[in-house]
């Protein structure tokens, strides 16, 4: 039998030997393992992000092992989990600090988890800071392998899990309170307003929107279909790959013209006098 | 049969997850694909810099089939192309910009091409703004599974194709003008000057140059065979490793030394009497 | 047979296309080879580093192909070689200058050695600049493929080897002259003192520990199990997972608290009267 396909995501950074060490663990366990890295440029110590980016991404990769390690709490009294899901029984290893469960959520929530901080697959002298090597990176091989839950920790209950308390944006008044979810290579801002608050905030497509930012700073963008749909250094709002709707710079830095980071909010709401402006 | 090996080669960087999903789309296609990540440092949207590095570095792969992104356009009317070279039959997959013609020339030039905008392949609703997961990666996999171009899009003449107008540094009255196509991790400056221009320039090796910078500002240079030719710090032309002379400091930064980035014009001429300083 | 497994280490980075071509001279070779980059953000030119990290990370990895890179003096004299350990018969490929010993004594030293300067397996026109390219990779290739070393170049004996003088850190009158090895992304540093050292050193866990810096700046630290065992934003000293003293600050950056870099002196001793902080 061929192992399961495995993928890996962290806040490692490919700067060091992090992300190379858990390679090499998991590829000694098993040889023929083909490890896709979904993204280590998650922001350090920043689970929500890293629970986004792993949500987003996983159902583009085929169902097996999906290891991520986003792990402020290392060493203290967090656990480790593994964790099957209800549809496609995907299995996701990590911290127990609610990273996995977004994922988890798109896949029809969590059917079966086991507490696996005494993994018998665990390393000998486990470190108290590097569990993704000595901990999870080992548990992902041996299930990759065909290992079941039950013998990879002790069985827990699905709500034993701790979960994450979701940020909702609040639309009001025709205005919508959203919050910076990510931040591309291009400067993009991701927020975390998807395709069902889109349609309620009104805003149209072609028609401008006004974005408010700390400080009472307003700018005006389109909501366009892509980048091209405005001028070489213009704003616009467009619904990214992921369903969520961004604002960008074509060809320009949107993040740095705007001054925004991850975390930071904003509030959206339509421009006055559409009608004036209304598009060809 | 085993699938044809991938290549990937990108302006996405490694610091989100855009590499990664194209990975995981990829593998859900060919799960025993081989796929080596070329370079995904290609500077944002340069399209020149990305046929340059595609160009240079084929050669080195496998035939197989070839992913290309570098898409300022995507989202608006460009094409999408797979073409089939003529000598060794790879496959180029990537947006219809230019980006992949200067490598299909290093094999005899398009053979055979396809538009693959509305491949069947694509995904069912595409994004605008991220072909490289939704329309490239797919076509991708499904090419390295043996698929045929007619298969995957509609045919295409190759003078259809979007061409680049190749950049030609000039050499007049022992000067010769050229261009900085690429800098490396060492600050090394590459220039678009090759080995047969090299020598009509009249620049000989372990003779002194003289590199004429923007502002009249002039540095002299030793026309090395390697860093080691001249003391650290000091400042040495070369024939790099792809065949094109490079500007470098040994065990420095000449980027940062001269100011210089991409694209950048410099001027290169021999240094007067160098007799004087010829080498033992 | 299937080819042995293959590692790589380098300085190379990941801006631009050094890693990605050497991979595919391997694949090309061995298309069936799995390549697991251990790291390739060695500080450049920096060879203690890369032995450091080689030692540290190889242990983790099957025995097999082991690729390292970090070559100041490419193109000069130093010769290229491929040696193989006492024990676990692991092949290491790289330049002659110490960058490959630390890690072989870790597995009983060498057994063998081969100067492959020459080898018939390098590029018929090898560069003077890219060796990883045109000699270190394809003579990983062919090894991984289960060629012998007096298959790839001249016999030497073990003791012509270029070695590294080991740095020692200096334990005196209750005070540790160290130096720092590493800085991994959260700015953890990473000393040159072992376990041993450290009984030697009568640091004791959870008692307080003095760092002093250049310019007398002395600062505090407990000796912790791990990051949450101080407050956030508070000093630790811990044994990190590779076994080594190191210095972090709980949630930050230690490197930038304390204005550290790698190869930076640092000297520790027990703070004055620890049971007056005794934990409970």
């Amino acid at each position: 039998m061929s192992p399961l396909p495995i993928t890996f995501l962290s806040d490692f950074g490919l700067e060091d030997e992090f992300v190379g060490v858990c390679h090499a663990v998991i590829s000694r366990i098993v040889p023929e393992a083909c490890v896709t890295d979904l993204s280590h440029g998650i922001r350090r110590h920043d689970i929500d992000h890293g629970a986004t980016v792993l949500a987003r991404t996983l159902p583009y990769a085929a169902p097996g092992v999906h290891l991520a390690v986003v792990d402020p709490g290392v060493g203290t009294g967090r656990r480790g989990v593994a964790v099957r899901t209800a549809e496609q029984g995907r299995l996701l290893v990590g911290p127990d600090n609610g990273l996995l469960i977004a994922a988890a959520q798109r896949f029809g929530g969590v059917a079966e988890a086991a507490d696996i901080s005494c993994s018998p697959f665990g390393a000998d002298r486990a470190s108290a800071s590097f569990h993704g090597r000595d901990l999870f990176a080992p548990v992902t091989g041996v299930l990759a392998q065909g290992a079941r839950l039950e013998e990879v920790g002790e069985r827990l209950e699905a709500h034993e899990l701790v979960g994450r308390e979701p940020t909702e944006p609040s639309a009001r008044n025709g205005t919508t309170a959203a919050r910076v979810e990510g931040i591309d290579r291009f400067g993009n801002l991701s927020l975390d307003v998807g395709r069902g608050l889109i349609t309620r905030t009104g805003l149209r497509l072609g028609y401008p929107l006004v974005i408010e930012l700390a400080g009472e700073r307003r700018v005006e963008a389109v909501f366009a279909n892509t980048f091209g749909g405005v001028a070489a250094g213009d704003l616009l709002a467009y619904i990214d790959s992921w369903g969520s709707l961004s604002i960008a710079v074509n060809r320009g830095d949107a993040a740095r013209a705007l001054g925004l980071a991850i975390g930071d909010q904003v509030r959206l709401s339509g421009a006055e006098a559409p009608s004036a402006r209304q598009p060809a």
